[in-house]
């Protein structure tokens, strides 16, 4: 039985924002922080699908192989849930103001909210240190303790370098299609993206199973990494031809100058012609430019091309989780529950 | 012999640069992003007076007793130092950005040189994360490893709420006196600056010597926390009082809004006439209404105040210090270096 919303939502409300308005609290700071702290958090970490969060303690179900947990077993796997939310929320805070996004999870972002402005980066900083005084407060004493935070440390500085050539990549003020390229695009991909939503939430549930030996979690980052890297190309698909109805956004990375899956393809297949439309049209904010992109997009096919790659891709990784080695109590269960929850996905 | 400028320096270009680049290039990253970070750690951790730093060498000999440190034990030292300017470059980095500051240490802002701009908070984070590699490499494997990882956390987080408490109380958008308080004021100095400046340094060496018992960590820091409150109101009595030829920059609290001691010296002592006077030109951004400020400062003899608060707080202190508990090992030598260091600088 798989975790749900509301069961997930409850550990929030129950035990996280009590614990850490009460450390905020411990150290006699005024009022007015207290609530400014509360506000952040409900802000910046609810709201989401849950999606990385809910599988700390659905991996670690099925790790122990249970059909459920017991109380007090869920809810120590639905903090490390939560602290990858807070992660997520971390980043999510900082990149909105970096990336002048203007909504997030369908709420004006943070930064935007009236008063907040710059000092959202602080309250970024503040979701951070939020994770550790979770994993402190509820793991400190296991024999695991410090791989989680030492887990924690090492894909924060992931994402952040992942981060650092997304900005570097794809400025927002200046447009260059030379500075894209595939091996930018995937470091990108695992990097800030890949390493956080899909190897963190199973390496967590690992080391609370008691079973992260090395070779099992080089086991498990090995399927999930490509994983990821399905899913964001997946994700660049669907910011195009996916339905806006289903999707629940309408895309907008061809405005955005993003260096996505789609355009690295053009690149790789226009003619000296088409490569001039793309660069004068790319990156725009103007929807008939990203009208004539999305029209040459059409003439090269890339829909094809990506139904190829998806279903080379699922192939592989298919063929990546039969060979794991479940001999140290990794399971194959999980990667293909998540693999199947990914692949043919609309949304 | 203490440590010198150069000998602390040698440290962060011989040791600390090739390795955090290391381990950049450990991902596989592009060029132009291991040239970024290069620059960001050499324009934001160096520059500086590194008194934070210094400290725990210095410390970390005086509790050995020691008249020099052995070559391996001053480089192990000065890592744990340059992790505390490491944590400072992150806080500064972000605290210009939210205060709009132009130059720091002489220089350029980082977030205003060329082509950074936003960038710079995922740099910051960047400067954060580098902490956490540089005590993995060097110190797992040690008892006091998890002792450090978490008194850095600890005193991230204890930063953080002073910073978010200094934001909150003196937006630089809206002026009211009303917010400012001694409770505020004396929070913000404590979170903000004393823990970080003054406890941490102190407490790293202590836990490098092995004397970082309960008992001696509580001893320290209850000195160190005064020492620090005494060193930043002192601070702000000089911004106003001090020779700008001699403290190295023209004070801007006046301008600023900032929530300092002489302005929260002078609401207690005002007659209604005054402080209106005080409401109508503190914070302006405009020289003449500065100047009208400082006016009232000599009207109501705040020098004066000032030589009486510091006179009572190094008496205080010292009688602090002459109660510490030896017996454990931490020495009064290394409490009193510090404040013969502060009383009665004129920088």
């Amino acid at each position: 039985m798989s975790t749900t919303r509301p069961d997930f939502e409850a550990v929030f409300t129950g035990t996280i924002i009590p614990e850490l308005i009460g450390e905020v609290k411990k150290t006699g700071i005024s009022e007015n922080a207290i609530e400014w702290v509360k506000k952040s958090f409900l802000h910046n970490a609810t709201g989401g699908k849950y999606n990385r969060g809910m599988t700390v303690p659905d991996t670690y179900r099925i790790l122990l192989g249970k059909d459920k947990l017991s109380e007090e077993d869920y809810k120590k796997s639905s903090i490390l849930g939560w602290c990858t939310e807070l992660l997520q929320a971390m980043f999510l805070v900082a990149d909105d103001i970096m990336d002048s996004s203007l909504t997030r999870r369908g709420s004006t972002c943070w930064y935007l909210m009236p008063g907040v402005g710059s000092i959202a980066i602080n309250d970024s900083f503040i979701l951070e240190s939020s994770i550790y005084i979770l994993l402190k407060n509820h793991f400190k004493g296991t024999p695991y303790y410090i791989d989680l935070v030492e887990l924690f440390h090492d894909v924060t500085w992931k994402t952040e370098l992942g981060q650092l050539v997304d900005l570097l990549t794809a400025p927002e003020d200046s447009i260059d299609l030379n500075r894209f390229n595939y091996q930018k695009y995937y470091f990108i991909v695992r990097y800030k993206t890949a390493f956080y939503s899909f190897y963190l939430p199973v390496a967590l549930a690992m080391h609370q199973a008691g079973i992260a030996t090395p070779e099992n979690l080089t086991r498990a980052r090995d399927v999930l990494i490509p994983l990821g890297e399905y899913f964001q190309v997946q994700d660049d698909y669907l910011d195009c031809y996916g339905d806006p109805d289903h999707i629940g956004k309408i895309g907008t990375d061809i405005l955005d100058n993003k260096c996505g899956w789609l355009v690295n393809k053009a690149l790789e297949l226009v003619t000296p012609e088409q490569r001039k439309l793309l660069d004068d049209n790319y990156g725009r904010k103007n929807s008939s430019m990203e009208k004539k992109v999305k029209e040459l997009y059409l003439e090269l096919n890339l829909e094809t091309h990506y139904k190829a790659y998806e279903k080379k891709s699922i192939e592989e990784i298919r063929a990546l989780i039969a060979k794991v080695d479940e001999s140290q109590g990794l399971k194959r269960a999980v990667l293909e529950g998540f693999l199947n929850k990914i692949a043919g996905r609309s949304r």
